[in-house]
């Protein structure tokens, strides 16, 4: 399924080199005001060409808001925002049609459907359709502020992802300089926090916080590890250590080795989270892989436009991801009103 | 929602310290054969007092098959099993009841459910409900044994957890000899594998086997990351480096840095992930919490009988949930057919 | 799948002659009262063995609660609900193996479960399911009665089934002699009304009241039909007729054709529909049906125990799923709270 | 939700006098022949202008295939499919906005969406979205055709809907004739048989072939009723009468009274069922309404476009609706492939 959520569901439909892609975002309540320049920020964010080390690819990503929304506030009926795909260069990939490109999905897509996948860009697997994510959590993002922020002048609640790591490097210029200098791919780490959230949200087992953000997380291309607070080093603690004691009434914690999630439920602390994001599979460095036709392994080098880091465009998407499933779980704890005035 | 899957559906309830736990599992193709005997190795393997650094508590854990099974298979209805709670002592609990337990689930428990929530032992959120896993992963397995293995005298397909790791330390025991020491509890790492699945299952986006495999992976307590293959080393790899090129027409590829999983979709490979434990919540060690009556930070020291090392449990547990999403992903690509002869 | 619902959800299982038939309820908010004797009035309006025409067979069928509730009230956790099956005679069914019962599932079970499926009095397809049904529908009427009666003395609200016809007699006793006289079994009509709902529940299309009312209804062994409001007549009026003038603020009509719901959603009138039950499969009639074994017709004669008329039984059930599916259109409108004070 | 399937799973968008609506199809196995050409026969068959009685609001409807499709076949993403609003005329319904139509849904969606809904001719309570129900009826009917029919010259598999009565008159002529006379609309009666199917599909309780499809039937605006087989006429038979006898072992029984369903599964029998169509809400004889802004009851007459008979252009939208319905179950069944070749 392309769909995800119980009550503020997304559904996300579209490839790489087709017309569009698109999301239709059901359960959104009636109320809320949504423009097209709302939408600008957050896209111009994950739009490449600007950082060093992403790709020369530019869309224009406007969002056409074709449904859902009336007078410039949400109806509470389907909101469908289509994105064209204007810049797209399908002959770069018809060329290579037999040689699966390592790292993508050329190959686990050419066998699951059958030959009829459209193969060009990536098609329905590409990182392009994580427009559409970052569309939803616009939207997403304008509950959450609705709802946790209110009128107040601060906001209590926010969202922020931060890159910690780039090629293994903390410096993030010189984890990109070093990718440059060996003319090759590198990953990163994200960190994500969200402030500001009530007590209570998620449940225990299938529907943690934990279970329902991981899910979503992996939907975005290229993510290889997902940590909650301290995570893989809550391993190496001992339990008197890693505990957090809480220390007031509204649940604060001294320390947050959670991540703001016990026994798969917000506590009221921040909520924490990192994710690992493999190396750009498209590397200007020569490979090598399977031609299918002939059976035989070829020499192999990307041409197209690609990222050196695709982690430097995840941030914006992480964030919209993560907003998307807590507005869902807010509406299920009834923190979001249907109806929004 | 206690409740996941597609077509193999689970929906588990019961309390710690309630008359039973159990789970109901509804999709599972008619004509398997299943006999309570089926589940004793696993429920053995899950069961605490045997190992260096597990409960004394010990239950019995027979597996009371109440529906859905008729002459020794399963006949296409919910089967369900339940598990009763025979050796518990909640008077352990009442005490404390204002005194939430670090690192559990008591504050937010309280505070979400208004205090009506069983409190004894967890209630709801305890650890004890993974027994019913265990109980739904055997009737996966099975699905899973008779598809991919059918009636071949070498298992092409297994699913296998180790432990890698327990208190930092590789070697168990010295890790394990370290929290009886500090009298402290320690967590620990384990490792998935999974050989013989066939190329296609999972999709593109929210239906990728990472996805839903965190998904159900998050709901084991005291989970605290996931990772695939490389997984957060990825983060610090070449693009060249990472890649894994493809040999042959089966997609075997020359490394497994993917962790058998490419675009979401299981490439053929073997399927390969990891998970951090965190220590224990209930250690011997004194610590400090908030008692909500009084409003005042007290010491706080746990009786009851409780796990050094919860990671120890967690192998058979883990494969379980894996057998679970993989046989429900398996008749969602028609791998697993509705009626076994 | 045998679940139904998006917040408050209800999975049923078990068999006519297993050990056990019951529900699990998933999604009822926190700190609602229930005590097993609530359940009592509404099993004992299912039972037969009372009226005219209904089965001799006697269930006790006392509520086991399970889980989920703790201290006289529901904790948030899955409710599970257990009804013991005492009293089969299940030998009555052995003999007739291969003579597919005429207007009972057998064949189609046979043929959809390959002769797995338990043939024991209609096993997992027997109307004993419906005990199940009508004790969620318990927990439901009363999470309504506490949303939309309060602690009023009036109750505003009420669900309300009523036989109209049995037999085709407006007189249900001349109906039932019928029945007795010609030694076969009848059907009948029932209608059931709901007061006091608030305006807009439901929506416009997939989840319109009448789309989640009749999903639930045909789940009733032996319903053949279902029409709102005027229902089959309004395809014989006129529209000027049929329109309802609303006549004030509170959306009240001056007629109610449309039966209390229109565009799928509720609007502040009594929301009423009708049911067709068809005569009881099980009739004392000889009939004739194929032997399965030797591919002949034979003459068949239901031997064990079943009601004349089953429409008898069916008011408490239609009040049932009817409550069950508005406690989830309710809880999904934020009009029930997920914490009952 | 605006969604519904489990496996063939469709969502709906859109507005009447927005710029599009639209349906997305997720879960189309990958390789089915599709071609904008496909729809045209069925979407003309749903258009107004033709047939006496129907509105003159002419639309071109053609079907743009956005997504999912690629040199002619489905590609197993999913399908996004638009039509335009071009003979929108807004200004007809901007005046009336205080004044709710009798028998529509202004004043239900105005209270439940506050204000902030579409009101422009129904906006996406419009019977102008079956048009996105046509066209997943399309894409259905297709995947059934090539699954039950494959390469064979007679069709075994066919679906069929037939206006049985219209304005209370089997001749379908003078029952419109009467309308016209009156200046009134009127409702219908339709009846769907579906041949060829195998025995097996649906399951017992919630996933009935009646309740799955009763629930998408009461999608389509203005049904009041649905029945299957004999119907609400079975309420008033013998059980003897009623019982169809078995007469061969493919299931084939003497008469049909249960339309081809028992126990909630098709039976290998003709699937028949009746649906009520009410007369169309919008007639022009002058009818009384409440005005919202100053609570008076006002004369009010329809002008716009509209159908006398909306039961008119219903028969090919219950095709659509029974096919989309039966391709799931199909595909659950595992009786359609998930690769088409």
């Amino acid at each position: 399924m392309n769909s995800l959520g119980r009550i503020f569901r997304i559904h996300i439909f579209g490839e790489s080199h087709g017309e569009v892609v698109g999301v239709n975002i059901d359960g959104c309540p009636a109320g809320l005001q949504i423009s097209p320049e709302d939408f600008l920020p957050d896209l111009e964010r994950r739009k490449g060409g600007i950082q060093k080390g992403t790709t020369p690819r530019k869309e224009e990503d406007y969002p056409f808001l074709k449904t859902g929304v009336f007078k410039g506030r949400s109806t509470g009926a389907p909101i469908c925002i289509l994105f064209e795909n204007k810049n797209t260069r399908s002959e770069d990939y018809d060329k290579i049609r037999a040689v699966p490109r390592p790292g993508h999905a050329d190959f686990v897509g050419h066998k699951k459907f059958g030959g009829y996948e459209d193969y060009r860009g990536g098609g329905h697997f590409s990182g392009r359709l994580t427009v559409a994510l970052v569309a939803a959590g616009v939207v997403a993002k304008k509950l959450l502020d609705r709802a946790l922020n209110g009128n107040k002048n601060s906001a209590d609640h926010k969202i922020t992802s931060t890159i910690t790591e780039i090629g293994g490097q903390r410096d993030i210029e010189k984890g990109l300089d070093r990718a440059i200098e060996a003319k090759d791919s590198v990953g990163g780490i994200i960190e994500c926090t969200v402030t500001g959230l009530p007590i209570g949200l998620g449940e225990p087992f299938f529907d943690s916080v934990e279970s329902i953000l991981s899910h979503i997380v992996f939907a975005i291309p290229a993510v290889r590890g997902i940590e909650f607070g301290t995570g893989f080093a809550a391993a190496r603690m001992f339990g008197s250590e890693h505990n957090d004691a809480i220390v007031n009434l509204e649940g604060r914690t001294r320390t947050n080795h959670a991540g703001g999630v016990v026994g798969g439920i917000t506590n009221g602390n921040e909520l924490v989270f990192r994710i690992a994001i493999k190396p750009t599979s498209s590397t200007p460095k020569e490979q090598e892989t399977l031609n299918w036709e002939n059976g035989k392994i070829e020499s192999f080098s990307v041409k197209g436009r690609h990222d050196l880091c695709i982690a430097l465009r995840v941030p914006v998407i992480l964030e919209a991801v993560t907003a998307i499933v807590l507005a869902d779980l807010m509406l299920l704890e009834q923190k979001i009103p249907r109806l929004i005035n």
